[in-house]
């Protein structure tokens, strides 16, 4: 019977459900998967390229990482074109702060900002949520670096480790075991390169059928860190990934003779 | 046949119910309990944290409390997304108060505002209501320190002690044994640390299956209090909820032994 | 087949009823009752207080009544959140009155604001009526004291005694046989005392299985008379509540003896 | 089939009626009666008060007839909520006339006002028809004492004499009886006297089950007169109205006699 | 099948029909009969009046025709309600242009103004075609006497003779057979008495069992002629019209005597 | 169950058409017939003209044909109510282009503009596409004359000859086999005269069961040729119609003896 | 039971999928194909032209494809009305960006405007996804020569080579083997003419049981190359696209023959 409340986006069902902001969210789920990882010096965010067709052109920038200002970034899991609005939305912000107060935006601000937006959609009639969800990366002096991951109904959460899109439930056990956390972690945390090889370990397990060989081009590799007292945004290069899958197969193969 | 008038929020059933806002309230009650309770000295206010990943980055300010102005503060159960909402907009509200009148807005005035909004959502069409219950505890001068409860509907009324979101039921009638009131109770009013202990109370009744060891990680307590003239909001950090915890448990323990 | 024209405001029923409007006097029908008597030299609202738990706070103010400007008040049956709407517009309507024309607005015209701005919600599509039923007291010096009662379909007319809310035939009836009317009936009109007197044993009438032991907790009494040629709003504290109640069961022993 | 094209206002049926409007004609069907009779010397209204309650207040200036200015009055049938905003239409309008061209509104435009305001929510969607019509009684240099009806379709026309509300049609053949037309009818055309007693005559028909002992506080009898150059409103009081119903009933005995 | 399409006036059926404006034009199938007819030296509408209680007031102006501007006239069949808001139209637009040109609004143009008006009412949702037809008589340097006819629809269409409303495709095959058109015919088209005579015998097909005794209050008949270069409008009162409707009698007394 | 995708504009069928907008073009199929050719010195146009009742007035300047401005024309097929607002629109904007740059408007540029706003109706909820097409024929000094034809998706096109309306396909393959095409044909394009007697035959054809006697009343044949450097549009009066109908006949005569 | 969902486009299916957005892309699926090919020096489009009547004028400038600005253009798949919406924006879009910063706008800056636009029709109520695919040619400085498609949902992506519309999946199939990709294939990127070799190739295939002597009226060919550091765009005459076609064919026939 549920089923009646299902198709507009501005009523609850009777057991206080919103069925339009999980269907969203179940289209996300079929998205190309993302992994967030925070490190000790920085934040890495790894995401599966889906279509990698010879034909297409080579990404200007890159394929499913968007840089928001000087110290953010995120990457989009589900509807490429909702994303972009929501990606122009928060340049935006972050610009009109940096003018107005000249400073840079705080990251959760900024984050809060694209979910209030989003938030607006499951609630009015004659609109659809956007069904995008996104992992934010940012850095500021107030919090040091970040990572935050948001979804349709504009909910957002501040994680160490994280995953979105298809196969996330297994990606996030597989973080649970390998990402070290609680107190006596502290020291623990990994770094970037570490990061980076959790990253690709954690897309190998999404991603079904892949074939390692080929992984360089399915995944994009993206590292936040701080040089010289500014953001460093870096996508490796399909060399630079390479060399990191390849250190994870060794270390796998390793694990497999031992 | 009730149920064809349960999809939209802007009619009423022949039995004279708000189907909508019902089913709001039903997201609420699968939601997160929360615990507020009036003390001698201040207000205490204990909230369950449901997502317990180690994954988790910990909360930047704090999970469930949220500050409005100087003397305001609420707790959030139900939808957070909404939630953020109706905080901005009571936070704006308290700022332009204080900036138009040069004093700081009477508690129930404030707690009005938020709820006139959510009123607004409950008699038009093409809006939801919003999914979300308050616990809103404040201070001033005219009335002192006040607690209030809103929900959906636009509602509010003041409490004592009140609990909100899952097994709120149980929890109020933990709170009705315990909590002395009528005239004759005046004076055994709790003070905040006998407030805490009893908070803790109620969400180890409310919250189920719980071992006492976890607990410090999923609850968060917060109170408010006066000093030197100015409102003192806190919340307890892990050693010591910890100490609370453990405080409840021997007693229940002794208490068990008697 | 009528059910097919109660979904909507906007619509009129074969046999020209308006649904809606029916359904929403529904809602007031299983609200608290409220009883006002225009007395010789005053009026007197009476209200029951329905949720009476001990932990709630007592009222800052009031519970049931609330002063509108400086000569008039009202007492509310049914969704206290619509009720907060209308009351702001009826307080903005005064002050604005008093500013404009240097003098209190006739409470007629008070009245008729409030119900011109519940129609509109009973004409449009998108919008529901208000949930809410007034007793309005004033005192003008046009027409002396006044008691009106209005319901959501925008209707309101002057009484000389009437109740509203749950059970207001049962109480109407009481005050038919109780009240005095017709033109003999002038000078026995009742002066306050007598008139808080019969509101309680209207309340208690229509108040089921109330042992009058506890009454005084929930009544809500209130009485609006001329000092100094000033209009004096007055709710009664718990003693004096408790004393008009004990005459009320004296004189009731006293007549059952009889 | 029909029943399909009349839960929307701004449709017709395919035989080209609109369902609503008709609707919300029934509802004025089944509302307290007016009878108008235009007189050689003015102009009658007398109308039904259905709610006699002794606990009624006495209606401060009158309960059925509504002066609009100073040369315009009008009786009401149907909602009474809906009737009060366009009663305050009528009067704004008719003020702003006075005041922009100096001289009063002409009776016949000051009706199409109304008329053209009633219509505009016959023809659009999210609106329903206002369930009222009206009796306007009038005078301009222009044409003299006039008398107008209109529906809720907006609707108007001019009559000698007519009836709207319950048993209009019983009423209105008792008047194609009595009240004499036709061109050697002119000079005996009824003085406002006969016509007070005719409009009695016609409500006793309409009214049934009335014994005329009581009728005195049913009916609300009112003239419009000229009287000294300027627009008389008078509204019977008790013992006028009382006399001219004993002279209907005389009048009636001695016909029963003969 | 088609009835699916037939409630709302924005689509098409698959039959590329508007339902609804049909339906309004079956509005008008049903209402009092108007005929038009284009004479030598002016022009002749004649319409039905259907309610002819003696209790009616004689019109102020007249019944069924409506003076738009100095040049120009129509008549209505339809909803009166939905026309005066049309006539309202084309008299707004008839003065501004006076005022803004300094010379008459040429008639087609002012015709063209008031269907284009209608035609909105045909294209968007939330809105109905206004249930009205119309006759428009008018003169003008350009083109003379002109004779307009237009319908729901924002149709319109300049007629030597033609009819509108109950039973006009009897009317229109009467004008067929009456009135000679054809080059051969100019100059024999009627003057104004004998199209006075014509428009009476078409009234007297049209409307049934009428008995021609009562004839003269049944029907509305008027001229526009041109007397010192102005445009004179006139209604015939009941002795004019009574003589026309006799000398038809006698015609066709004659003629059924041949 | 394409079915269910047709009473709405907005949406698409899962086939990916629009149905709404293809019962509009149904509208047009049932339409009068229009013909247009493209000759070497200027362009015919022809259309059948429907209904040729004697009492109907001769049309003051055309019937079917609308000049939009000096340089352009256009024949309508379909609903003529929907077609006067799209002329009203395109005369608008010619006139303004010439007024802001003080040259005509290109010709494409004028039936674009109509174009873009028949596609606003398509796309939009509560509104139906404009039942309406057009032949426009246009002169500018970019490419000589022109001939367009557009329907109600907003779609149009640039044609040597086509027709619009009803038996377009037996007009269109008749055009087919006898106008030349290809590049061997230049100098065989026909001029004004041979187009004029091409489109009255291919009006014989689609115009089923005329009698070739009563055609000139039935056809409007509009010729727009360059005289004096300036554009000339041209309708022909009967006579000149009936010589060229008659042309027509002879031809087809001798061709029936050959 | 997901045909549900699929009427209004600002609702997800429960599997998270939005149906009006795959119905438009149906439509554009059936319309005719459009391939895109990066050349070594330029770009090459090439378009099937489905309606080649001799009677059809020949295309001012070109049929298929539009140029948005001096260094942009686009080829067009789908509901050409739509499609004139979209490039009117993308026109003015360049024009402003060129007047507002006094340099050309980057391509896929003017892109994602096009597809920002084409998003907002798929997340509203009351509006349709517009109906229309595009291949987007262009060049600036910071990218070169560059190739994007995008579809009704506001989708983009580039391409170094892809086809639209009818049979694109058999056109990519044929081009993923005949256009070299990959590093080592560098270098043996095609040059405009073999370039428009292949283009031709993949449209023979596309386009079932075309005989190729008339292929050259049924394909629009278009290169676009840098000449004298402005961007050339050029659309092959007649005898230009018939000499590539006789290319293709030889070589297909040599290819058959060895």
């Amino acid at each position: 019977m549920a089923r009646r409340y299902d198709s507009s986006t501005t009523t609850f069902s009777p057991e206080g459900r919103l069925h339009q902001v999980e269907y969203a969210i179940e289209a996300i789920n079929n998205a190309g998967t993302c992994v967030g990882i925070l490190a000790k010096d920085g934040i890495v965010m790894a995401s599966e390229r889906r279509i990698t067709s010879g034909l297409l052109a080579p990404a200007k920038v890159s394929e499913k990482t968007y840089q928001l200002c000087k110290h953010a970034a995120c990457n989009v899991a589900g509807l490429t074109a909702d994303a972009n609005i929501l990606i122009d939305q928060a340049r935006l912000r972050a610009g009109r702060y940096q003018y107005q107060y000249q400073e840079p935006i705080p990251v959760e601000q900024l984050v809060e900002y694209v979910c209030n937006y989003k938030q607006f959609y499951t609630q009015r009639g004659g609109l659809r949520p956007f069904g995008v969800a996104f992992l934010f990366a940012g850095y500021d002096e107030h919090h040091g670096f970040q990572l935050y991951q948001s979804d349709p109904s504009g909910n957002y959460s501040g994680w160490k480790a994280t995953v979105i899109g298809a196969n996330n439930q297994a990606g996030k056990s597989l973080l649970k075991t390998e990402y070290k956390t609680g107190e006596e972690a502290e020291e623990s945390i990994p770094d970037l390169q570490e990061a980076l090889k959790l990253a690709v370990k954690v897309l190998n397990k999404t991603m079904d059928g892949t074939t390692s060989a080929a992984a360089a081009e399915k995944m994009e590799l993206y590292t936040m860190s701080m040089e010289d007292g500014e953001c460093a945004h870096n996508i490796l290069n399909k060399v630079e990934a390479q060399k990191v899958i390849d250190a994870v197969e060794a270390e796998s193969a390793s694990a497999g003779d031992s």
